[in-house]
């Protein structure tokens, strides 16, 4: 199911391909997301051709609506959105802590209120793992609770507590044919709970652990501890992910951690706010300096918004609100952070990662605003 | 630079072709409206795969933002834009008269406020044309008055005057290199109104005709007399261009009137409502019965949103207000408006056009709310 095929000597970085039952992923990967079965603002040509091999949905969201009467009518989630390559669902567990203001933490999952009409849910291992199963997607997530990063101890206690009692009910439950199901670590930046919890999940048993209790605000350094304390306890022969994760620079280093996979709202969210990602950094293409610059957003990138459109006229897109601007933003974000990834693979496969890795970040430029962007997107979710 | 191919045996419908700077348009055409430099929502290869032959742009607006100086540093609107077919601009009459609330009517243009900052600015034919000659359009459209359809008659004979007047300034204005210039005629359903207006503007000697005073809040039967009224005046070897319509089935029936070119923000505009344009009518995409509908838009069509979703899934990405929903209506309107041009034209070579004519009009079904959403798009102009 999953191969390592080479390991960085200089830094704990993988090569490795993940077999699914809608087909093979190379990883490390970037997987873009589509919340509520469409990753926004994007369309599958354009997502094919920014080198996506797998796409997230999310569980809570599909559920809600369309519903899983409507899908399973379409045939699955494949089918319904038309998406024939691997497809990852999140649990739901991340959105009902976030989203649902009014809920109750129940042995066996959480009551709560939809986020749309106030009508009482509930959402469990069990639910989560039947939605899953319904929707037929080719990595299934078990259902954790994922705390603020500032939540107290005992609350991180509970949380990795009830997160690995869940995952063991998680394990039970039918799945759909060919699914894999992965485990979700928790525990914070506190190394005893971090092991405890790796440990035991490790231990239940999945066919691949991500990394959770990142991307729910904490500043950078917290990240890349959280992701730094569990990955020894992982198993090298399965694939890592880091969930909700992170700037084109974090990705870098966080592969250097160990980590295989990634989703982030990233890429087409600061797209939506006229924010383009590049390899020295976020630069706003709204902003007056763009206004009479004719060159594209990124030389040397072979996107379709590269291609074919200036900075200047980008610019004057995002400011009297075409839709194309926003389009054209996503468009590029995603095909940028998707070659970064390649870019990733090509290096391992060659040994220069180590080279690489170095020249990115000399001259990547983390940008304070998408820092908070990614901490707010997290705040909001998806 | 019109070449008169063929003339409908059974109607007045004709066959053209219209030789421009940028290129050949085959008449009878529908010119998607890009009134900012972009048609909304979709990009240069949905246009192309549409079969877009030309394009709008409007004067009013492209002066306001980005401005004349981005767009001669850009090369001029087709390079800033980078669309190399024709290009169509609007004198920005309409708007000065529609979305200019403070405005002063003076014999040689009209003084009003900025719509976006209430700044002080004078539009007349000779800044009209002026700024059409930088913008470098294939087709420049002369500045007129066009009242509301019920303004009393003083003020039809009024705008007929200065609309006359303004004609034979714009005339004496420089052009770009190439560029044609189409004469409007105004009159609204006066018969003497609209056949003076019509004799004097072909007298003064333009490239192609336009009949204006259309689509500006009439009901369908004042829109189909203003344009017999004005037609039997109009060169039958020049191009006639009724502006800003109008339905599929309104098109099919101004072509058998002698029409050769239309625009309209119909298409994309119900495409953001989530109505879709078939040959039996509109259909709201978004309506419930649309729920577990697998099916396309519409059977036989070959767009982009119909090869690759069904209704089901469209109706819920604009339920839960996915960019995706609205872009693959606005794909499927435009694609489906310029298709039944394209049949149009294959009709009228063919010489079955009268036939097409009787079933396309016998299965098109009008809705009341396309018809309410063109009356309101006029209102709101763009």
């Amino acid at each position: 199911m999953f191969e390592l095929l080479k390991t960085d000597p200089a830094s704990k970085a993988r090569l490795g391909r993940l077999t699914t039952a809608h087909g093979v992923v190379d990883t490390p990967v970037f997987m873009p997301v589509g919340t509520q079965g469409s990753v926004k603002a994007l369309d599958l040509r354009e997502l094919n051709e920014a080198g996506t091999s797998i796409i997230l949905g999310n569980t809570y969201h599909l559920n809600l609506r369309p519903g899983l009467e409507i899908i399973t009518a379409g045939g699955g989630l494949h089918r319904f959105i038309n998406w024939d390559k691997p497809i990852l669902t999140d649990s739901g567990g991340f959105q009902v802590f976030s989203l649902a203001k009014i809920r109750k933490v129940k042995p066996h999952g959480v009551e709560f209120r939809s986020h749309l009409d106030g009508s009482l849910l509930f959402l469990g291992p069990k639910e989560s793992m039947e939605i899953q199963r319904i929707l037929g997607s080719d990595i299934a997530m078990t259902f954790d609770e994922c705390p603020p990063h500032d939540a107290p101890a005992k609350e991180q206690r509970h949380a990795v507590e009830r997160t690995i009692r869940w995952a063991r009910e998680c394990r039970e439950q039918p799945r759909a044919p060919g699914q894999l199901v992965f485990g979700i670590c928790q525990g914070g930046v506190n190394p005893a709970l971090r092991e405890e919890c790796a440990k035991a999940i490790v231990e239940l048993g999945f066919d691949g652990y991500a990394i959770g209790g990142v991307s729910v605000g904490e500043p950078e350094p917290e990240m890349m501890k959280a992701v730094e304390l569990a990955e020894p306890f992982l198993p090298a022969n399965q694939p890592r992910y880091a969930m909700g994760l992170g700037t084109p620079a974090q990705l870098v280093e966080l592969v250097a951690r160990g980590v295989d996979m990634f989703d982030c709202v990233l890429p087409t969210r600061i797209a939506r706010n006229g924010t383009a990602m590049t390899r020295k950094g976020a630069v706003s293409i709204k902003a007056g300096f763009n206004k009479a610059d004719f060159g594209p957003i990124e030389e040397g990138c072979d996107c379709f918004a590269c291609r074919h459109h200036t900075r200047a006229y980008l610019r004057h897109l995002l400011n009297v609100n075409e839709i194309l601007g926003l389009r054209m933003l996503s468009v590029h974000n995603s095909h940028m952070i998707l070659k970064v990834m390649a870019d990733i693979r090509t290096h391992l496969a060659a040994g220069t990662f180590a080279e690489f890795r170095r020249e990115f970040i000399a001259h990547y430029v983390p940008s304070k605003k998408v820092m908070l962007a990614r901490v707010a997107a997290a705040a909001a979710n998806s």
